[in-house]
């Protein structure tokens, strides 16, 4: 498939690009500036020598993608997403953001937003694209850890059936990577929450943690 | 250890009661009425033969306990604290309360709380005790199916280090049960509201979900 990374110059995009260069998909590189988003690509090729890999500005790199994976900080969604316009009509979105700020002495605080989460005010905002969240949890210095073999489940969230059937099906690619439905909407609240959690979790204990869930 | 379930007819307390006096602990039921807290404490016996358990009023099974478990709903948390005064004085308490509601259509939504989580709400009612939270995610129905192996980790929120470290000691009494610090006050909140997103797990799956955490 061909997959777009709004915002894919940060750690959390290229690493979910790197991935996903592994598995076998084309992956496009978006930043606000063309330069920066050759770059990426750059750094795909790199760390991939088989990677398939272009990079340029956000909204050149839509146009052509079976899946836009938002990989941006949440301060940046709104802004972004209006930016883009009508870009993303028709498109499959998954938004990978998890809204969080960092304290001096807490550490990464989950944001409490006015749509309830990341993923219903993108849904909000985009009303005709199909969008779906996932991919939050996962650590991005784990992704890019090529060498390190990943463990971790991914819980995909939204209302549309056949895009969470599609981003479960990208999140299995990723070698050891199970996707997961974890439901509606309303859901991914506590998807984004758990990315604080395990945030805290990794500076605590001087690791990488990712979650599994057990029964499933 | 002598532990006591303030709340404990419910069936988390139930199920934890029974665990943990399956691993050879000595379990109270407390209850607002005396009579049920010996009902719970009868019900333990006849899930756990060699248990030692016994039950009584909530105010009357705190004073000899070595750790106080709290497993009443969150709308009766204030009340119940306050009703139990210094009873708790100098006690290791343990929060088990997840604040949520059930809303049709929806399934279990996680309360925002005054005071951000059930367990910083109420170490500030109960200044004189040293209180952790954990157990929120374990499901009351897997713990009171006690031929069913459990597969969990428990994550163990607090200011108290030595606390913590009896509470995860406990965790790790529970066959198939990992505790892990999963560090202060302010995380309580994200481990609370995972509860939700499991017992929404739960009914979408039509399965009984726990959580493992990958990388500790």
């Amino acid at each position: 498939m061909k997959l777009a990374f709004v915002g894919g110059t940060g750690p959390e995009g290229l690493g979910l690009a790197m991935r996903f260069a592994l598995a076998g998909h084309e992956v496009a590189i978006g930043s606000r500036s063309t330069e920066r988003g050759e770059e990426g690509a750059a750094k795909v090729c790199e760390a991939v020598s088989a990677a398939k890999a272009t990079g340029g500005a956000n909204a050149d790199i839509v146009g052509a993608a079976d899946v836009v994976f938002l990989t941006f900080p949440y301060s940046g969604q709104a802004a972004t997403l209006q930016t883009l316009g009508s870009a993303l009509d028709g498109k499959l979105v998954c938004n990978v953001v998890a809204p969080l700020e960092f304290q001096q002495g807490v550490g990464a605080v989950a944001l409490n937003v006015a749509g309830n989460s990341a993923l219903q005010e993108s849904m909000a905002q985009l009303p005709n694209s199909r969008v779906v969240s996932a991919f939050q949890n996962m650590s991005a210095e784990e992704l890019q850890h090529l060498d390190h073999p990943i463990e971790a489940d991914v819980l995909v969230c939204g209302r549309d059936a056949e895009a969470k059937a599609v981003v479960i099906g990208l999140a299995n690619d990723i070698k050891g990577v199970r996707g997961i439905d974890a439901g509606g909407p309303s859901q991914s609240r506590y998807v984004e929450m758990l990315t604080s959690l395990l945030i805290n979790l990794n500076r605590k204990h001087k690791t990488q943690t990712a979650v599994r869930i057990v029964g499933i």
